[in-house]
């Protein structure tokens, strides 16, 4: 085993090689840019790692992890339209560089492309990975049909929320850890317990996120903090905090997750107030714990050295660290 | 063999039967409104037909032929989009009865559910599938990118405008054909062959089509007749008068695919009166006949019966005879 930036750099080194692309332009000059963008490469490096704790090189995971990369960002390219987002990754997005429907199309050539980087693994493999694969693509597309779904929902329960969660963002997380044991032909057994892992873990990654949104350090936080709050996102933290609030302050976040102000400033104010009082906020960080740590105590189970076990989850531990 | 009629029918039972979908209603609702509206399943009568010419039962091929139909109808709803058509077989088109973000969701849920209709073929036959399946889709991709870009482009030229086709429309009847083949385990050389057949025939059915667009009956013909002229599209029709053109014709033809006529009956009738008086129609239709025949020249490389090269004429030349 290396150390974790040196699958980053080698994933880094082998996406590269994969951006040459013929003919359109205007459908692949898009792709590339995209995926040009960097991000922090958690799935891929999942995939990578994955494999080598479970014995195989990862030079043999290298185009589940390109797939299962360009399949994330093809989600983030058709969820950037529908959001109406102009910033990814601090630089503008597809559908504002170029236009809508460069956007849609380009999205549609990187699913396929996707299932395409699994080619070079042999057939019972490759059924193997695409099954999970198109399984997993197809919980990420009814993720985001919830996460829509809840827009315009006022009976939003937490049980409901963490399935959004766990179908929008977890199950992806899951599915790279478990490609990297799929191709390392370990137990049945083991590759399930490493989904499971990736699950929870990317459960407490996504409250996490909602954490931050609220409370992270503008300084170092990488996007606006409180723009979930600006936009009326019944984030975990909200939904806590409903359940939580005392009538008057119930009627308080109410108004406030109706409103719409041209200075949020005190809007951010008063739900972080709230946030806090109703011991919403508590709950989250709790729930964030919760989720590592049965991530952790799924782990322990797997059949892999101490030594490599500590590999992922001091993976899991820089991650649920990080600020950003 | 039975009459085509019977393969028809046996897919719309089928088809039925696959469109009971899970929640969320809002991803799954749309699917199943699409794949309701009918048309005229060329595709997946295609593949049925093909596995039964190559000695396989049409029943091993309704899943390849579902993921046929699924992704043609994934790439109308994307399409739809991309031109703002507001009908789509005489219905509202999905982006228009619910709104684009769901128009962009769903088909991205059924270019999923299409790789998944795969999964009931055995490890070897599900990758060569695949392999053809994400090639064509891929193509499909390319093709309407290119569509895209000749609208701004006025030097596209008539193997540019072939290859656009090809890629667009004729590569999946070929595709739909091959799968067929496959799955009825013929010779690599009969499933290109067939491919081969499939590939002129979709050329000359959307050649077909931009020459009914123009000079088709409106009694019988299903869209609205001119359309093409009206969004002055370079259709084949179109690039052969240019070719054809003199000088003063050609002048004409250009400033009459420069305007936008609240009332296009005028514009209709003159460039309809260039298309013939240039010749441009004569060699539109003679490149039908050229394609058609070319079908059929490949045809009778395959090594079936005479019957059984008569059946698979016999549904080209309904295909070619229609006026819709």
């Amino acid at each position: 085993m290396q150390p974790l930036e040196f699958y980053q750099i080698e994933f880094e080194k082998y996406l590269k090689q994969c951006l040459l692309f013929p003919d359109p332009k205007n459908l692949y000059d898009p792709i590339a840019y995209i995926l040009n963008l960097g991000g922090k490469r958690i799935r891929p490096m999942l995939t990578l790692l994955t494999a080598e704790v479970f014995g195989a090189s990862y030079n043999s995971a290298l185009p589940a992890a390109m797939a299962i990369e360009v399949f994330h960002n093809f989600s983030l390219v058709h969820d950037d339209i529908m959001d109406d987002a102009p910033l990814r990754r601090g630089n503008e997005t597809v559908h504002e560089k170029w236009n809508i429907n460069t956007g849609i199309l380009s999205g549609d050539a990187m699913l396929i492309l996707a299932y395409r980087y699994f080619e070079s693994y042999d057939p019972s493999k490759f059924k193997e990975l695409l099954f999970l694969f198109s399984k997993t693509a197809l919980q990420v597309c009814e993720g985001q049909q919830y996460d829509i779904d809840f827009e315009t929902r006022d009976d939003v329960v937490i049980p409901e929320y963490l399935k959004m969660i766990e179908y929008k963002t977890a199950v992806l997380v899951a599915t790279a850890m478990k490609m990297g044991a799929i191709i390392a032909d370990t137990t049945d057994e083991n590759a399930c317990l490493i989904y499971d892992f990736g699950l929870n873990l990317g459960i407490a990654f996504q409250l996490q996120d909602d954490y931050l949104d609220a409370f992270g350090n503008p300084a170092t936080f990488g996007k606006q903090v409180g723009g979930d709050i600006i936009e009326n996102k019944k984030t975990y933290l909200y939904l806590k905090a409903i359940e939580f609030a005392k009538e008057d302050e119930k009627v308080q976040l109410l108004h406030l997750f109706s409103i719409q102000p041209s200075d949020n400033k005190d809007k951010i104010e008063s739900v972080k107030a709230i946030f806090n009082k109703t011991k919403a906020s508590e709950a989250t960080q709790q729930a964030i714990q919760e989720y590592t740590f049965k991530a952790f105590e799924t782990l322990e189970k797997v059949t892999i050295s101490n030594d490599k076990k500590r590999i992922l989850r001091k993976f899991g531990e820089n991650l649920m660290n990080r600020k950003v």
